[in-house]
């Protein structure tokens, strides 16, 4: 299969690992918004969080629980940023599962997104059809 | 405690509910970066992921498996952003853990954070400190 993140966790591609066990791998981005930005990937390839298998989210949110200490330590960080980005209208480029982890520092540069306040009852209509999805 | 998710969480403060279990409590953002912006939280009050228990955290990150596709149905959009702001250095003004789940548009003026990448060692050194402290 084609895919980048498979590769790096084969090791044909070399990357600056952080962490991994039997279920996921963990590594630094090379481009990162900060240094310390890491990526935590299942080994099993998935196209991302709604097709990865139960036991490997929650493998995941607890290796991001482990790992998220130890990088704002390493990198003298007082808080992060977790972000998936899923779908290409979302920013996602590699369509292997992964989470960001993202140390952030005061005066970084990195704002956060512009709030869009719903108006009179659009609220209402819009929690109604997600529920009558569900 | 005065923490205004628990109040939302027991009803004293009004919020359009989406889901809820006897673990966690999912309602729609009032201030949305686009329509159908959902926050995943836990019933019990704990700052922020690290703090949160395993179990928990294991509930949230299903609920949210469960919850993207019907928001993205509800809302008709193609991707989805999932967020956790940790810290104030990045953003985090209610300290009650939440997840955010933020449907995404073409053309939602919503731009991913500029890239600074490494230069020369620096990904091995940054790499190196982060391990020192697992």
């Amino acid at each position: 299969m084609d895919c980048v993140f498979c590769k790096i966790i084969t090791k044909e591609i070399p990357s600056e690992i952080i962490y991994e066990n039997d279920k996921v791998f963990a590594f630094l981005d090379m481009t990162p918004i900060n240094p310390g930005h890491t990526l935590v990937i299942p080994k099993a390839h998935h196209e991302n969080l709604i097709d990865t298998e139960d036991d490997l989210l929650c493998e995941i949110i607890l290796t991001i629980k482990k790992l998220a200490p130890a990088i704002m330590k390493g990198v003298n960080a007082k808080g992060y940023n977790l972000g998936v980005n899923s779908g290409v209208v979302a920013g996602q480029a590699i369509f292997h599962t992964h989470f960001h982890i993202m140390p952030r520092f005061e005066g970084d540069g990195h704002h956060s997104w512009s709030r869009k306040p719903y108006k009179d009852d659009e609220i209402k209509e819009v929690g109604d059809k997600i529920k009558a999805q569900l």
